[in-house]
């Protein structure tokens, strides 16, 4: 598959619960950071789109967990992103896993843009983005 | 809607991000606390489970955001589970804030029960979860 | 000793750690929000003053961890503050385990109060918590 | 300053709470992997010693927090140890900001090595911390 975008990641010890395994909330905070650097990538800043009352915000995710991460694994986060509506994109997010390369998480997290008074319009500057 | 367990909850202002909402990821932690003590309501106890080497995992999550929970909401999640297949169970989770009783996010979580080899298995003790 | 504040919380399974602990980290957050809900007890809102642009921020953290909470266990913050100088305050946080009230951690977080150009200032509104 | 060990990181937008700021229990989580890696850097494996009954805990921490990371701010963890007595050890860890050598942050964390009983003793594979 070819994707847009890549990052990698290392398992940090405290994102690990009682199981020994990261737990499935921080999943999303590493999509989350894979996703804001795709936009830094293409010059779009999270952070400065909020301080201008713009908010990207998730309005439904679909999380396939195969297996789990450990302490001391490396993986990348592969991100491709198509545009579904005027209003709404989707990134597509996949996990691998560095040693095996083996599939650990694919995602599909559907968001939108919030004007300041909460209602979805087209950010123009998204359209950078869907170009690929 | 019936529901089997019910659980209440107040943000707090370190789960909220720079946009001043509950982060995305964050609901994941509240959905899977609202599971924790909807199993010990039943006599099933996950650190338990842990220390005898069974792992219940997340396969799979879906969730809709339909709004955001902010610093000072209350909020409760329902929750009702069925049994999928013989080693699959789905949790159905609904968020609502306490103060208008909108409906801020809707959940499917489906999970399995892991042995100490990591292989599904038919956890027998789930089935006092599905009789309601 | 007496304390102005106290709440009341349960450890959520997600904020073990591998080690079946408590992460060292989530103290500071169960400590914040026992302080957040302190202010708002006497009127002062933490989001209201972070919309205006008043950032009430820690400048040093002391935590002595006596011993570790687990999975199930509940406890109760217990809070003062004084003043220490026109610009700093200090609180005084104690963690008791419910069970047997034992001693689980003793925190001092000093904290100041930042204008919009993020020059430390005297907060009038503070000293309601000082009065007493 | 001299020191053992340094690790880059750069701060994730989950980390940043409502004021925009890297919440201040976010520091811990940085520090405790900076330590893990540490550990690692020496051969030493915290995971394994988890596995092996052994937990290296947190008895005292203090922080000064000297200016607060941002988004998109990188930063670089630098890190000594030294041994206090037969049973603790003392890390002592800066936080610089990257763009401007910025000393943010500094920690003194106190451990102590607890056996499978709770009780603390003398993990000899820790002298090839000390050793430096």
């Amino acid at each position: 598959m070819n994707y847009t975008h890549r990052l990698e990641f290392k398992v940090r010890d405290y994102e690990c619960d009682m199981q020994g395994l990261v737990n499935n909330s921080i999943y999303q905070n590493y999509l989350e950071h894979a996703r804001h650097e795709f936009l830094i990538s293409k010059g779009i800043n999270f952070s400065e789109m909020v301080a201008n009352k713009i908010n990207l915000v998730v309005v439904r995710a679909e999380l396939d967990y195969r297996d789990s991460l450990k302490s001391g694994d490396s993986f990348e986060i592969s991100s491709n992103i198509k545009q579904i509506t005027k209003v709404r994109f989707e990134f597509l997010q996949d996990i691998y896993r560095k040693n095996d390369s083996k599939l650990m998480l694919q995602a599909k997290i559907m968001g939108t843009s919030l004007n300041e008074r909460g209602r979805p319009f087209q950010l123009d500057v998204l359209s950078r983005l869907f170009d690929e």
